[in-house]
């Protein structure tokens, strides 16, 4: 089995080593080939996402991916910014379901901005449909206002749009999450506004009828974002479009208070996957040694599950951080006094060690 | 001066009552009109947005608004919904500034779900432009999808849109709001992704020349999501478009715990407004007599502010509801041991008697 390792920028490269360190302990043969993506791949080879970059991507059965982005970067044009390559690997690995859990380890209760009794034992799933939707629509870009009040003006534009196959298949991988789970599922659109997301209610409405055991209930994106605050452990399964994913997910992340331990998947129709930490790619403490890579170890132990069908190996990856979290050991980001402060690799180390 | 007075439906017609109450306490003489919108719109007239209201509100110096919505009116088509008020209103009136302040009173920080240390004294003011985007874009609807790998399929889509002298009013709004406070705005769009806002930034950004004084900073939709709950009180005005700014002023709302207690208005070009609570129409508790009437108390507030030119007034309403909550005084949505539970006229009533 062939694993693309793409560390990116920032702390990537320092977090992807400790997955691999966790992956090379499993006692498993994988093949890892590494490349560069992001600024790394723009100052390697002229592109975020460089042509050999993509190719050993969609060779390989699943990618493990760092983070991408630092400051040196930004004031390159837009096309050629780092971030492209994650819409870019997207896009041309037709991976649609990103999976975002918002966990919260009981240790780590007090990192959390909420009051523990709001937040303790959370565990919500968000499901973002992540290949349609504003993010690829067409046409796009600035041109003439064509008519009404401002006719004749500059306007920028986008186009929000999703097919209604795009809207089925997301909505199967949630309710099939949600069977694995507490078989509830809450589809987040703004239907009393948005034509787009009228047609996705009654489509995941539609896909409900194969799925009489779980709980559908629709809620609206500007709802969602409070109860998230309100109430969030109310939530099991959240399944949304690209662009109000982006927004929940990363709201439904720093919830927990240790965006650090956050993993995610990113999948094409065939389970395989691109795995990613929640986080970015904090150019701020980059080359330091401090970055947490709990989150890349957990991305890592996704890809096993869900992309290399090694569910008993993605289980001991997860029980050893529970381990090391017992211990005591935190990365700077989810210090807190009484707890033992380590290092990038000695988390790594740690974990490997649990491992054994 | 002429107030229009659309209580509307659910607990709408009982806090409106009391924030009349309170106007009428100040010892100025304003003409008040009452008329029918929302569900109660389309009960009495067939409309949510009756031809009589609208032409009510357009002759108004300001609107004071309850809120809409209730459950027998879910299966009207669209069309006919009471939200549609809302829009119609906005859209009519050229309501295009939206000014949600989220503040946290000292005496209600218990309320809140996220730690006192990380809200105490929170005081932000989200500006959300509010008649363009991806709220009116056209085109818009379910069409056969024209192109790319969905060709033929049915495909729902909107169009979001931001033309120059939207983006530039909206921005003077912002930044002149800054100069009255902490001088500092943060806009949030996300450049990254849509040419829309990309767009916006360059035209902020534009705009900022102007306000040498104020400090500008930009923020990617997501990421102002999580420092929402990391940090809110790093913010002081936060600007964005209509969608964004949907989801993240319920967002930081919410952050308050309190949101029974905050105002809202949406201006014009001319300082006439629409002022409403930034709750909703709570059709779970109406005519209960338990609503809590402050937001919409305070609302009123900001309408003397801003449309009515009586600062003055405006201030002894603020005053009146620090001294309410300072007695004690609480309505069931805010209310902890240790105070004193009224319902919706005592607490009317003693805003009222506070203002002597
Ligand atoms: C970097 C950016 C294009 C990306 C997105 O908006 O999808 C990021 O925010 C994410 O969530 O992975
Ligand atoms: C009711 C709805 C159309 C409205 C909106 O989305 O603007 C509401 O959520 C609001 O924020 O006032």
């Amino acid at each position: 089995m062939k694993i693309a390792i793409l560390p990116g920028d920032g702390i990537g490269p320092e977090i992807t080593a400790q997955a691999v360190q966790v992956l090379n302990a499993l006692g498993e043969s994988f093949e890892m080939e590494q490349a560069e993506v992001g600024g790394a791949g723009y100052a390697a080879h002229g592109h975020p996402l460089p042509p050999a970059t993509l190719a050993l991507a969609k060779s390989a059965d699943a990618v493990l991916f760092g983070a991408v982005g630092d400051y040196k970067y930004d004031t390159l044009e837009r096309a050629l910014r780092p971030e492209q390559a994650i819409l870019g690997l997207r896009k041309e690995l037709g991976l649609f379901a990103n999976l975002r859990p918002a966990i919260l380890y009981p240790e780590l209760a007090g990192a959390s901005t909420l009051k523990p009794e709001v937040v303790s034992g959370l565990d919500i799933l968000i499901i973002r449909e992540l290949t349609g939707d504003i993010y690829f629509g067409k046409p796009r870009g600035v041109r003439e206002c064509p008519d009404g009040p401002f006719k004749g003006e500059r306007e920028g534009f986008d186009t929000m749009r999703y097919a209604e196959s795009e809207i089925r298949r997301i909505a199967h991988v949630a309710f099939q999450a949600a069977r694995k789970r507490d078989k509830r599922v809450t589809s987040v659109d703004k239907a009393n506004v948005l034509e787009t997301f009228q047609f996705w209610r009654d489509i995941v409405t539609d896909v409900h009828k194969e799925y009489a055991d779980v709980e559908l209930e629709h809620m609206y994106v500007d709802n969602a974002a409070m109860q998230l605050v309100r109430a969030p452990k109310k939530f099991d399964v959240i399944v949304t479009g690209n662009m109000f994913g982006d927004i929940l997910s990363d709201c439904a992340a720093m919830l927990t208070g240790s965006i650090g331990m956050l993993p995610s998947a990113s999948l094409d129709a065939n389970n395989k996957g691109l795995y990613e930490p929640s986080h970015g790619s904090a150019p701020d403490i980059a080359g330091k040694g401090i970055a947490n890579p709990l989150a890349t170890i957990l991305s890592a132990a996704m890809m096993l599950r869900y992309s290399l069908g090694k569910a008993e190996q993605a289980d001991r990856i997860e029980t050893a951080v529970k381990q090391v979290l017992a211990q005591g050991l935190r990365t700077p980001d989810i210090y807190e006094a009484g707890t033992t402060k380590v290092g990038t690799e000695e988390m790594g180390n740690a974990v490997v060690n649990a491992l054994r």
